[in-house]
């Protein structure tokens, strides 16, 4: 068994659950290095999980400031419903008790209801023809190297960022963790952070935006090396671009659907 | 100028909102009417607007437990962060000190940055030559009386529920109020709730689901009288259902995109 990506840790309050912020965790170019987005609801959902024994259903964080390299990040489950089959909470997320994120999620399973995917997986070549590309282009911090990210020659984002807008806003790539860290909802958290990078393919522009949340919803989680993430930016206006993401395994499954709604930065 | 469709009341806090609940705001068979998600939703976003006096641009409601008819629900708008354009804050929705929902946002505005759509309508008739359909068929409650549904016959979500499911998961209806309500953040809120009717459609069963959240996504608003519901699910699984909206406005603008998760009910 491999471990898990993050390295969440237990309290002696069985609410309360700890992550270092190290540079494995952070993106950034230098001067500017901070905790992905997607970590924190990452180990949050951990937390939720833990603390209610149950399997998150959906998920979706609230990012008020930023998380440094140094900083702990103490994430604290309270429980607002707990109900024969699901429980509902909110996490909060600080740092020396100054508000980092907050994150609200449901968790539980049902029974004998019936299963269905309305949604196919793009039409893509598998991930060894596909090209390796960092979507954080400069980086001083290492989370990015951890990652394997393959895009499909020609396709779905893999134009030069030179200006010239998406037609279809689309950015489709396959991306594993060079560690064979096991897929996992934390995990998922953590991939579906990668919609402000199809701001970048939709603009055709260097940069994308700072994500304002990330909220994540899980279907059913199936053994996968890969995962298959199609990114679709619906739209841009007032300063701040919206998009989706669908996550499917290498057998079609839709393990998870996300969307967020972004800052717009530009770096061009 | 018309009324709000909501009618939230400021009260001598200058953070804290009211909402009566109301037939006109609830839905439900006799027996089990409760105020719409969407308007728990709605009505936050109104409360977290006239608190900071900035226009939302992502929201997500989370449900805790429902609001009756003669119940009173009290927003209150807790500022988590205020910067130059952008405020982010958490509203608590209680009834008589009691949860009811939580609902986190963003709000704001930003100049000089490109605007750009990637989403585009679905081919649909105009609302003139589509059929009326209530979505929620049998009602002790009035906020469907103050709603014009139409579908298109023989696509999106028109055929009879007779437990064959859809091919494509999709929804698609033209919304207008009756009482010609500005279409503002709060109304595409209450719209956004009814994606749990798209679940319907998928399996081709009567019923759908109970929403765990609303999450709400703000592009740009623009003068409309019908505003095009594009529902979308995604997939069902350990019992619980995904999927996404897309609001269009008469001339095409994607006004709005939202997703949510719901418990799975079938009425069959």
């Amino acid at each position: 068994m491999t471990e898990q990506f993050l390295d969440v840790q237990q309290t002696p309050d069985a609410g309360v659950f700890r992550l270092h912020i190290t540079r494995p965790i952070c993106v950034g170019p230098p001067g500017n290095v901070f905790m992905f987005g997607g970590v924190g609801l990452g180990a949050a959902t951990i937390a939720a999980e833990r603390a209610t024994g149950r399997k998150v259903i959906w998920s979706s964080a609230q990012f008020i400031s930023y998380a440094r390299v140094g900083d702990t990040l103490d994430l604290t489950v309270e429980v607002l419903s707990a109900g024969r089959n699901v429980s509902q909470v909110r996490v909060l997320g600080t740092d020396a008790g100054k508000l980092v994120l907050t994150v609200n999620a449901a968790l539980g399973d049902r029974e004998g209801l019936p299963d269905g995917q309305w949604i196919t997986p793009p039409d893509m070549p598998r991930p060894e023809d596909c090209k390796p590309r960092p979507l954080w282009p400069v980086q001083d911090a290492a989370l990015m190297d951890r990652l394997d990210v393959r895009l499909a020659p020609g396709r779905y984002g893999a134009g030069p960022l030179d200006g010239t807008p998406s037609s279809d806003g689309r950015m489709v790539v396959w991306i594993r963790t060079k560690e064979n860290a096991p897929v996992d909802t934390s995990l998922l958290a953590i991939f579906a952070d990668f919609v402000p990078s199809g701001l970048a393919s939709a603009f055709g522009r260097r940069g994308g935006g700072n994500s304002l949340d990330n909220t994540l919803r899980i279907a059913r989680i199936v053994p996968t090396e890969w995962v298959l993430c199609d990114v679709r930016i619906s739209a841009a206006s007032r300063g701040f671009g919206h998009g989706a993401i669908h996550m499917f395994a290498e057998d079609g499954t839709m393990m998870a659907s996300g969307s967020q709604s972004a800052i717009l930065r530009f770096m061009d």
